[in-house]
């Protein structure tokens, strides 16, 4: 089959021919329908030696949906045929955190070597997927293929660090948004959606403070310098309940801790490597400040029955397998308008 | 001042002449603009003389708003003129429940002989009303004080019903609504404003269903011996996570019993006297079953908050104070479409 | 291997021989180093022929640890050799409610014939048991086997109930406990190691109050008709926030329903037939009244680390395999003190 | 009466004569039983005249519990004679914080010019003590006033911090308590109370961690540069569910972040100036990094609950009035064991 993937440190990803993966035992084939071009696949292409760990050659893609092609010996619950999409943080499946869902704070990944796909393990940008064990299967039902490949992550990440806050965002309350691409897109849709919160938008452009109002947000604010005292007026010089920041360089994260309001949640979900400073005196009392990572099992079931009942638009932008290095260039040059997704059989 | 008074075991209600409230240390004396009629009102003037427990006469009215008139000694961070809205089911202010605002649950009322206005204490049918405590007020900013006044029980004891449910109400969940008249029609705004669950709604006629859609109702079922049936139907044969009986027959109560899913909230909060038997094999395991009452201080603030979004529509009527007993008339013979809002000074 | 079946409808369990299980793709076999013996399997016993499902023969035992002696193809993360608990209540892996590991509320566990070793599937009171997957595995450390076999229900089931209602259970409340056997027993000593909570035991006999007190309760009173009076005397009249029924007979459960304070817990576990009714006036407001089964994944894993720290005490009766039958005629007869263990190669 | 006043920038406090405090309406006034000294008032008494903002004179005492001696107009549920403690953040009682007991977060305490008792209103520390509102007196019940008066500040201040952390103290977890003096010396006592969560306990001296021992640490560790790997080590390598710091400098707080783990709290009670970098890769994913401050009306009652049963030990020295001052001498020069206590009357 061909299989995009990251040969060696600083090239290309390049499409190959590789064998058809076979389901082995408590295994799963897929024949993967859409892939999501992320971000973080440039993110770790970009690494240096000392720093990539995940092996060579690493195929690439950690979203992914597709159509189950064989299932091995013991697997139940499945159908040949059946639509599903992936859960990419896959852990142990065994340890406190697991058996709670939570894979993707497994105790165990690291010393067990469990990678997800397309970040160490074979990933979904290839016409066939292996998958370890089913439960990392949710069926798709009627959901569109393409749509529904960037919810694994794009959607699920905005998804988990929103579904933490619920308590917090009560009708009378405000989240803002900062950084409104890819995640911060879906977070401004997630929140609309499951909240009667009002939500605050920031970007550095006013065209993208246009497709955020477009997809709900009720105010933009430019990220400015001035972006805090905008925010702080309109909510009445409090602050605001709950904020994510799907940048996380200093100035965002800046801003981000100037916004929130007293008891309210801190989420620096960009990994920009901007640091909030938390002590006596540099963040209003029992702000709760912290970095989420991906999503739970539970809480993909969520997002794609969110986007089945039609509260989640993803603007994706579609590729030929042979064009995915080409997906890679434009979405570097930042000219991706929403998400790219490869179509391995397209 | 004209009062609107329940004087005598089963006799209608009369606009009478009383002294006008004065108020003393730490009491407020409002101007009332609009109070609520409410079916609560008439199944208290129906109670024998051994249940009624009031004294007489007792001045009627538990849903109020109006615009401070006079602040007594010592009362602070409120001003002549403001308009606010009445927490009605009011406590000691100082025992646990208290403390944490469920006022609706004090521990001492009883006690200490405190009783809501209009349902003990002198209510808010009349030209002015007196209010033992600052804290009970609410600033209501720039919401109608007719559309608000209901929002004071008919929209906080659903919001309070609801909130406890919503760490179920995620996205791909259902919640079902019995009785879509005051409380329930607001329920179903509520529930559509505040979660990205699926709202089926059940009353005994079309028209009442059509009101329930319009409303925001993704689906519609007739009240009848055929509904559990649907509503299994409705959700792939497993239920609703969230059922709030606003009637509480017989009938809507085994209706709600047979449509609640496993570790879903079974909550009824009409008075008619059905009840569901609890035990093993009767519902679904972990299923909650209860029966609420009213709202928190701090549930007001947010369901105040939430219609100043625009996310809850009140169908009004509107009555003069003199034509309070015909409001009470009215209600009773099932003419009033929406509420029944008195302007005692309209 | 030897294993411990009902074989016919009303016909006392035999030790027969059958073959030694073999571990498919993903599968694990145990060597059982003891099986618990519960109430329960006498109740399923005595189904007659139209209610019992589970089919013959039934190697009997839903309480099971034991050595895994053979590991699958495709089983990572255990080691042969390791000693585990089995998680019963088994579900589909993959559901909503498997996703969070409430396995015990699968929604597709029927649909797919899945059920728990002992109650469907082959049990634990064999030589040899045969897991279906790894993820029904707990490590058990160095917990004694003997006292950690009944930790799996009457340690589980009890944890569950008590950790839903830990939010009420804040200093100053009481947890009253209804029936101080087996899973009373269990549950004292869970509420005085997690919470401060005052712990009220009522049961029917002096002697079983002794008990009670010695594992923890700090008052005992005696379940008769006098009870609720006694209760709601030692809690100032106001009721107990948490109580637990065991027994769940028609007056236990009146003695609950009795007792419960305002926004309180009433959690029937008991399987005695009792019904509360739930509806406006028969119980205080919002008492969350409701029947839950066993537990999560994740609870076990907690129950054996709260065993670990020592706060657990199990009083154990230990039978070797053909002594089984015995074990459940003197369970029957009520001459077991503390929980009968089968130790099938003891 | 005489008090203890703070009366120009950088000076000693004062023993003076001032005229006792007459109970206007909707206020109440104390004989003071007992008034904690805190190592707070030396920080404020510390302050240059530019940071200073309390004005003079300054009553000290945020610590107190007392006699009701008089009633003002309009005050219900209390009777003079009664032994209360003083609930100290006061807000204004009406905001959306206020309405659920979180008067230490109140929004409108600085519009309205609120201060605590002690820290910019007269405190506690004088033989009579004026309460304006009647809901911030909690019942003492037989608690000796001693005792009692240093809950208030340093039993709720560390009470409020472990209440929100509960859910993570599930058994299996671990506590890590950094600084055994007088909140952290609560903290070990709170924890063991309300959980059963392990509790390491990290100071700077043999002797204190024998007395943090004495009082319930199931480990202790000296807080120097080895602490993080100590504490890693004794949590199996995964860190601790949840890290209190009561020093709150830049080396503890660096060892709070090297030894929390994955969707642990990490919660800076101490104002020593530390502050905790959160960002990408800086800290385990879903950490919650926080600053509380004091604690809410419900969590005070809790608290008092909570010694009431016998589960808090409070080490205090006792001083008379005119001793005041040399009590604070002696606190500065860490020459007090446990706490410090006025008894303006004694």
């Amino acid at each position: 089959m061909k299989a995009v993937q990251y040969r060696e440190i600083g090239k290309a990803p390049e499409v190959v021919t590789v064998p058809d993966p076979e389901a082995g035992p408590g295994q799963v084939v897929l024949e993967v329908a859409a892939a999501g071009v992320c971000h973080s696949d440039i993110a770790v292409m970009e690494w240096p030696a000392e720093v990539y760990g995940y092996g060579f050659p690493l195929t690439l893609g950690h979203e992914g949906v597709g159509k189950v092609a064989a299932l091995g010996q013991g697997v139940t619950g499945l159908e040949v045929g059946e639509m599903v999409a992936v859960y990419g943080p896959q852990g142990c499946g065994s340890c406190a955190k697991c058996a709670e869902g939570k894979e993707n704070y497994c105790l165990r990944a690291a010393e067990l070597g469990i990678n997800p796909p397309g970040l160490g393990a074979p990933g979904a940008m290839a016409e066939y997927m292996l998958i370890d064990n089913a439960r990392h299967l949710v069926p798709l039902g009627d959901l569109d293929p393409v749509s529904a490949a960037p919810l694994t992550d794009a959607g699920l990440t905005p998804y988990h660090a929103i579904k933490k806050s619920l308590p917090k965002l009560v009708p009378g309350s405000t989240a803002v948004v900062i950084g409104t691409g890819g995640l911060g897109h879906m977070a401004i849709q997630i929140l609309r959606a499951t909240t009667a919160a009002r939500v605050i938008a920031l970007d550095v452009s006013k065209e993208k403070l246009e497709l955020a109002a477009a997809v709900g947000a009720h105010e933009t604010v430019l990220s400015d310098a001035d972006a805090t005292k905008a925010v702080r007026e309109l909510t009445g010089g409090l602050g605001a309940e709950v904020v994510l920041d799907f940048v996380g360089v200093g100035p965002t994260v800046a801003t981000a801790a100037g916004v929130v309001a007293v008891e309210g949640d801190l989420t620096v979900v960009g990994i920009g490597g901007g640091t909030v400073p938390v002590g006596f005196g540099t963040i209003p009392f029992d702000v709760s400040v912290s970095t989420p990572y991906w999503g739970s099992r539970g809480e993909l079931i969520e997002v794609l029955d969110l986007a089945r009942s039609g509260a989640l638009t993803v603007h994706t932008e579609t590729f030929g397998i042979d064009e995915a290095p080409l997906a890679y260039e434009r979405l570097h040059a930042g000219q991706v308008r929403g998400r790219a997704v490869v179509l391995p059989r397209g």
